[in-house]
């Protein structure tokens, strides 16, 4: 499958912003892929898809989680938590696309997850410091990127949680488990 | 059984500033207690017996956890953690307490949990606020605490996990499921 035919076909579904959003976080993993030894073909092919299913009605999410054997608690978190989880299978069906590491990566891009695999890490860390991306902090997680994969996830992971709390709204678990798991990585267990 | 024999058996088990911290705990709690309607005599007790396992050495609260129903994923955190739930087990055992709301109470009095009742918020409550206690933003859960027993639990756990997360270290679960089940209740489930 080639990407440009993919680009094509997740264009329609994104404003320009997004789109262009998209493209950012693509070249950002494409750099991170080669720093850090992951199949670059893949990483683009998640990286243009992992916001596919963000513009969906909300109506149509919520049958995608209740018809599918996706987590039902996302129910009961915020819908900006959908897109993810729901994009990961909307791209095997309308896309074709058929990698588990793939979907994976587009499924936790917005939360993260204990254990994550490189490819979902370079997705959730690329989408979090594209070069679009201005927000107290991002620098310091930019740098890290340059040369620790795992700390630059840690740092994002624990910005996005703390954001979170800050704000006071609900935490989705797989945050707070992908907090605990990188600290313990990068701590040593502690 | 008098609450001033249960005294007698925990002052010996406690350094003399945390015999006082106590001290303070429980009439803290007590107010609390009268303030939101709830048993003065059980919270007085829970209070008293909250840190009765503080000073065990690691080893041996270590075996309690292996050897109890305790969770055993406490031992994959830090051993601070471990004088609530393990408290609970001695104080019936050593004191013969045997009110599981008193021990639930004092079990989670460290990291709080979902669905706590309302002898475990005001034990989780007032060891954080007793008068001893200073530090940024314990005023502002004081306050709360006058007109508002959930918020100030919300703000207690919102604070420790923030805390936690400032210092880089793990959260434990039960004290991130105390703050989303809290949000929820005070913000109406976001």
């Amino acid at each position: 499958m080639k990407i440009d035919d993919i680009i094509l076909q997740v264009k329609p579904q994104l404003t320009v912003e997004r789109f262009e959003h998209t493209l950012r976080v693509r070249d950002t993993a494409a750099e991170l892929a080669e720093r850090y030894g992951e199949d670059k073909e893949k990483i683009e092919l998640a990286a243009v898809c992992h916001d596919y299913a963000k513009y969906r009605p909300l109506d149509e999410m919520k049958r995608w989680i209740i018809q599918s054997t996706l987590p039902k608690d996302l129910l009961h978190y915020h819908h900006e938590l959908w897109h993810g989880p729901v994009g990961a299978i909307l791209t095997e069906r309308e896309l074709g696309i058929k990698d588990p590491g793939i979907q994976s990566a587009i499924h936790y891009h917005t939360t993260g997850r204990a254990n994550m695999s490189k490819m979902e890490m370079i997705i959730f860390l690329a989408d979090y410091i594209e070069p679009g991306r201005q927000f107290p902090g991002v620098q310091e997680v930019r740098d890290a990127a340059e040369e620790d994969l795992l700390k630059a996830c840690w740092l994002t992971s624990r910005n996005t949680v703390r954001y979170l709390m800050k704000k006071n709204t609900l935490v989705y678990p797989d945050s707070f488990h992908a907090y605990n798991d990188l600290t313990r990585k990068i701590n040593g267990g502690h």
